[in-house]
Order: C-alpha cells, then sequence, then structure tokens
C-alpha cells in the first residue's frame, strides 16, 4: 500500500520553518509498512494544491495533508481536498462546539471566520482536535483514503499518533520491519565494499547505507505477514553484517548514539573517564553529556585551548610543548595521561589539532588532528587529516575522538 | 522566474533525517526574489525521479536537487539528471584528482565506486566539492536550469553560498539586497509584537521574521534597479529596528553568530572569559571555540559535572552544594567567580541546570537552569525554564549563556 504525503504552507516554501512534520509522518508511515515515493510541498494555492492532489490521486493509496486548516482565507486545504474528492462541506456540530469552547478557554472573541473550521466534507471521518481548533479529516472514495491534518505540530503529532496511526495500521495487510546497524571507524565507501554482494542481490530483506558524520548506519529492511517472520528475514542479515564489519558495529538499536555505545561500555567494565580538549573546545564532552546519567561515568572535562592551559591543568611538559608544539602526538599523549591523573579517572581523551581556516602551516595542515587515550598506565594516539570547514574539522575530530575511546576500551579493558 | 527544490534520498521518506537542506534553500531563494511554488521528495528511484524532473522542466525555470550523489549504487540522481537533459557522463580530471587526493588526505583506501563521483554530464559547470568527494552540477538547455547538490548539509550549503548563490543572483533582472537583523535575549512572539505595523503594512522593503534556537532574525529584503537604491530603501527600515530593539539587536552581517558577536566585544574591550558548565558539558566552550582566533580571549574552561568536580575545580562551597543544591543561583554564582579565579579571566559565564529526561522534581523541574555570569568582582546570574528534551534544554541553556555573558559586558565594563 502507498502513502503520498503533501505539506501545505507558503511559509515551508518561504523556508521561515523546518519540516518537521514531514520527518515525523514519514517515520511512523515506515514503520506501518505503507511505501511512501512521494513528498511534496506547496504553498496556499488551490490551483496548485488541486493539480497535485489529482496527480497524488492517481498513484497513491493514501494521501496525508498537513497545514492549511486555519480559519483565514488563504487557508484552503479542507475546500480544494473536498472539491477533489466531490464532496460538499456540511457544518459538523460537535466541532463547531468544541470551537466555542477551545476558544472560550483561551479567552478569544470568536469571530466569523471560525466557523469555517466546523464545515467538513460530508460522509467523512472527523478527526476532533485537543489541542486547537481545527479538527482533521478522513475521506475515503474506493481505494483512495485522504487524511487532512492541522499544520502545528502540537496539534499534529497527538492527533496523528491517537487517531491516524490506528487507522492506518488496520488497513495494513503485510508487517514491515527495520533494523539499523551503525558502524563507526570506517567510511561510506569502504563499508559498502564490503557488502557490495549483499546490496546488488538484495530484493527483501533490503539493506542501505546511510552516512552520518564519521558514521556510516546500514538501515535493513524486511517485509513479512506479521512482525515474528520479518524479524526472522532480518536476523540472519544482521549476523552477516555483524561478521563482516565485527567491532565497526557499535549498536543496532536505531536510538543508541555513539556516545551512548561508549558510555555503556564504561558501565558495562566500571570505569571512569575525562576528557582534555583543545581543538574541539568541549564538543566532546558536550558529546559525551548528550547521555543521561554520564554522572557515573563522566566527572569532570578540561578545555586547554592554550598552551599554559595544557601546561597547567594537565602538566603537558614546557619542553614537548617547545620540541613537538601543541599538535603532536606527544602533545596529545601528555594531555592524555595529566587528564586523567588530574581527574583521578581511568581513561582520558584528549584532542589537540589545528581545525582552520587559519594556523595551518606545510608540515602541520589545517585538519591535522591528533587524538590521544590514556588508559590503565598506557597512552595510545592517532594521526587524522581532515579537509573542510573548521566546524567539519572538530566535528568530525570529535567523532573519531569517540570512537577511538571505544576501541581503546574494547581492546585494553577487559568486559 | 520560476524555481522548484527536488530532494532526493529514501532516508528522508523513511524519515530518518529532517529535511533542514528544504529550509535552507527555500531561505536563500526567498532572499534571491525566486519564487518557489514547489518541493518535492523522492527516494532513491530512477524511474520516479525521472519523471519528477520532467514535469519539472516543464513547469519550473530552475530546478535544484539535493542528495543522491554519492559513491554508491543507490545514488542515481547525477545519471538520471544527465538523462533527462540528454547529457552523456564524461569523467572530469579535477573532479578525479580532488576525489583522489580528499581520500588520501582522510587516509582512506579509495575503491572503485569512488570513480563513480569524478563522471560529470557533458557541457555542464563543475561545482567542486571542498567538504566531500561529491562534485555539485550546473546544467544549462535553454531557459531551464538544474542544479545538483550534494545531500549532506556541511557540504551543501558552503557550495550552495559561494557558487550556487552567485549563480542564481546574476539569473535576476532586478537587485534584490537583504540585510539581516540578528536579535538576541527576546522571543518571537514578543519581537513580532513589537513590529506589527511594519510586517502588516510592507510591500518592499519587506521585513520577515525567523526563529532560531534563543534567537530571532528580522531580514530586510528590497528589490530595486541596482544595489544602491536597495540598499538605500533597506537603511531606514533597519535603523526603525535598531530603534525599537535597542541592545537585543547583536548584528546585522549575515556571517556573524551571537558567539562571534560576543567574542568581537571581547576583543573590543580587551576582555578575557572563561567558562564553567555542568549541564551544557562543555557546549558553551565549543560554541565559543567556534570563533577562530578566540584563543586571545578564552583559554581554558572547566567542565564540572559532579558536585566533587565543582568543589574541587571551582572552588564552590560544600555547604553551598548541601543547603541549595547544584541547581540554584548561589551553585551558579560561586562556579562563576571560582571559575575567573581558576582561569585568572576577567569574566567567567556558568551554567547549571536539570536537562533531564531524569533528575526533575517539583521544585527544580527538568528544564531548570541558572546562569551565572562574573565580571571584575561582581556576579550576576538569572533563572530560566525550557521545556522540551535534553538537547533542546542544553542547546537554549548555551545560547542564553552567550546572551548573559554579551548583556553583562555591555552593562558592566566600557567600551
Amino acid at each position: 500500500m502507498t502513502v503520498e504525503l503533501i505539506c501545505v504552507g507558503t511559509e515551508l516554501l518561504l523556508g521561515n520553518i523546518v519540516n518537521t512534520n514531514a520527518a515525523f509522518i514519514s517515520e511512523k508511515c515506515a514503520m506501518l509498512g505503507l511505501s511512501m515515493y512521494y513528498q511534496s510541498v506547496v504553498g496556499d494555492n488551490a490551483g496548485r494544491l488541486e493539480h497535485l492532489l489529482r496527480t497524488a490521486k492517481e498513484r497513491s493509496d493514501v494521501i496525508i495533508l498537513s497545514g492549511g486548516l486555519g480559519p483565514t482565507q488563504d487557508d484552503l486545504t479542507k475546500e480544494t481536498a473536498a472539491e477533489v474528492m466531490g464532496r460538499k462541506l456540511v457544518e459538523d456540530e460537535r466541532a463547531k462546539k468544541e470551537i466555542k469552547d477551545c476558544l472560550a478557554k483561551l479567552g478569544r472573541t470568536i469571530t466569523e471566520n471560525n466557523w469555517k473550521q466546523s464545515l467538513v466534507p460530508e460522509g467523512s471521518t472527523v478527526l476532533y482536535n485537543s489541542n486547537g481548533t481545527a479538527p482533521g479529516i478522513i475521506m475515503e472514495d474506493g481505494d483512495t483514503r485522504m487524511i487532512l491534518l492541522p499544520g502545528p505540530p502540537n496539534e499534529l503529532v497527538p492527533m496523528f499518533e491517537e487517531q491516524v496511526y490506528p487507522y492506518l495500521r488496520d488497513l495494513q495487510p503485510e508487517m514491515i520491519c527495520s533494523r539499523m546497524v551503525k558502524l563507526c571507524g570506517i567510511g561510506e565507501s569502504a563499508a559498502e565494499t564490503k557488502i557490495l554482494d549483499l546490496l546488488s542481490a538484495q530484493k527483501n530483506p533490503t539493506v542501505a547505507p546511510y552516512a552520518k558524520t564519521g558514521e556510516v548506519h546500514l538501515r535493513i529492511t524486511a517485509k513479512a505477514e506479521n512482525e515474528k517472520k520479518a524479524l526472522a528475514m532480518i536476523e540472519p542479515v544482521e549476523e552477516e553484517l555483524r561478521q563482516r564489519f565485527g567491532n565497526h558495529v557499535y549498536t543496532d538499536d536505531p536510538e543508541v548514539t555513539l556516545e551512548m555505545a561508549a558510555a555503556e561500555l564504561l558501565k558495562e567494565r566500571k570505569l571512569t573517564v575525562t576528557t582534555a580538549e583543545s581543538c574541539t573546545g568541549g564538543l566532546l564532552a558536550g558529546r559525551l553529556v548528550n547521555v543521561p546519567g554520564i554522572s557515573d561515568y563522566f566527572k569532570e572535562g578540561y578545555i586547554t585551548y592554550s598552551n599554559e592551559a595544557k601546561e597547567k591543568l594537565l602538566g603537558v611538559s614546557h619542553e614537548t610543548l617547545e620540541a613537538y608544539g601543541a599538535v603532536s602526538s606527544q602533545t596529545a599523549a601528555e594531555m592524555a595521561e595529566g587528564g586523567a591523573k588530574a581527574a583521578g579517572a581511568d581513561l582520558c581523551v584528549s584532542v589537540t589539532g589545528i581545525a582552520g581556516p587559519e594556523g595551518g602551516t606545510k608540515e602541520k595542515p589545517v585538519g591535522l588532528v591528533y587524538v590521544g587515550c590514556y588508559c590503565k598506565g598506557k597512552v595510545f594516539t592517532e594521526k587524522r587529516l581532515y579537509s573542510g570547514s573548521r566546524s567539519k574539522i572538530r566535528e568530525y575530530s570529535v567523532a573519531n575522538a569517540l570512537t577511538f575511546l571505544r576501541k581503546i576500551i574494547l581492546e585494553e579493558t577487559k568486559g
């Protein structure tokens, strides 16, 4: 069964707001196994919306619209959709009452155009709105279903979850399940090369790679008559991916991030960590602190942007800074060791590099970054060279530092 | 002149990611006075993309595509677009060399599929990519123009600003100039209320508000036959906005961020700053370090996530933590004062709060955040209550801390 999404709103075409409704609805539809092939955004223009609706009606089973259900003259989604579905608009008593109550609660005076929102296409299912004055609508015409939802996310989200999701689930003959296998420490091309055979052979289940900053995510998706069978189809594929990528796989849980995976290892092995950052300037610690409850494993971190701070807070030796410079494996190593000592932590990850745009030399170009990791008496360092903007170099440095931390824990400590 | 946007990516149809590229490109096109009537999202499917491209070619002058330029087999945007424009794909020597250099720099082994990215439609303008391996493409066919951009925002954004924006501007008969007046420390609705009269009266120039995290940006746009005239139309409107918003205005330069504005004040007034962070865990320092050359004013920062660290690194008194708790104005004040002393800095900004999802109480709910600022012997604090996710609460806390730092510098030091 195919679904198509049409978001109505000039503010989207002008880029005033980011279309979070599209991501929300798309994810829910994917979970339901509905195949979404098209998303569109149009302004509050009856002609273009009508044309788009007629096209959608030809090619999709379910058409979901968001926005344009307001009380003003330029809100025409309902009028246009009713026209395309050949319905008259009739007043809905309950909707009228709820609009009255809602506006009274908000202490707003009711104006004539408010009653526009109590009109619904005849023979449609009304989705009453507990968070606003615009009711949603479901219209059915043979195998075609049109679902109208209000634009504001705080109205659309609960209406979708409480009334639309169950409706769509009951339409589904097949169950779709997907699992995300997340990799770190390997690039998109290298990752794909390892599974070219799987990618070319695939039908059901399918594997799709997504490149993220310093990560590659592989989504396995299977369709079957029920969840049990879909999961049974996914299992062997995931097993194969784990075989091929080994320790590069850090999770198969869509909710788990790289920092959460690292934190989980700290928890499992009862280790504490601290951070000693130069060019990343706190972003590494900032990502660790994304993890709720990290305070048990991460107590403090150091941002040592100047050489003086590296000496003062981390005890990096003046001689090392003089001889090798702040951006060197020697400094990264001393930062890591000194940080661990200062914080009394089992581990310390350090990052020092040249994020640019200035400060690069022939020997030490912009993008040169050293990461260090102290772990129980030993120090490890790694050299990287990134291209791109200052912020990109810093983001990749952070992802790489988390990957390096995870690698050292796996290799140097016992599970 | 009309523009149409087509974003290619199954990850968008599955709702894996929010389509921020659409908002970014739409906003830029609006600045250029291009009329955007349609945005679409399609998956990595040649048939559907081709159909959409042929439709777009009929109804729009400029077609901008994003995504699907990667090295993997399911990246088909370039192949399909070339087909629709009737072009063969030919190897671009410079693209090939840059891909080689980029991957070598990243220390990645080059795999066969990487060379796919060095193919370009014959007779097209190649947009070389300094942040990745996928070059962008501009194809012209009579009055139709097709622009292909890589999907990752950190590649798309700089490519658009440096190469596509100037190209589109030169297509415009009228000169469109715009200026962004950026505000901090005031909410969107409060800001709009102050300029309702301007918003309703406007024709040319226009004022459009954009809500950002902890900021409101007001864009003034004027159309005229030349730049001089357009700017002359903008001046009085900007003056009026500066009158109404006073110190809330931190810049009128689109390139200047809130952290850059704060850094500029530090430079101008010869002040040094440090950071003492709890719930933000380094993100505040991370934003200051976004500013190239910040090392002259920011030497070091402290991440004190545990109470012990607050005592050890910042000298927050055990009694204060016992009596008022870690999330209190008293602790925020002692963190700021202690941080400034420890770093020997003129100023110190501190943040302590409950980012959630756990840890909230009736008296101290999730979202409660205190910011402190020490400035030359005095300490100031501010209380805030944010709603939303852990990451949202932390992002708003950082923006608010930068706003508070700027406010204190303006009010407590001499220019």
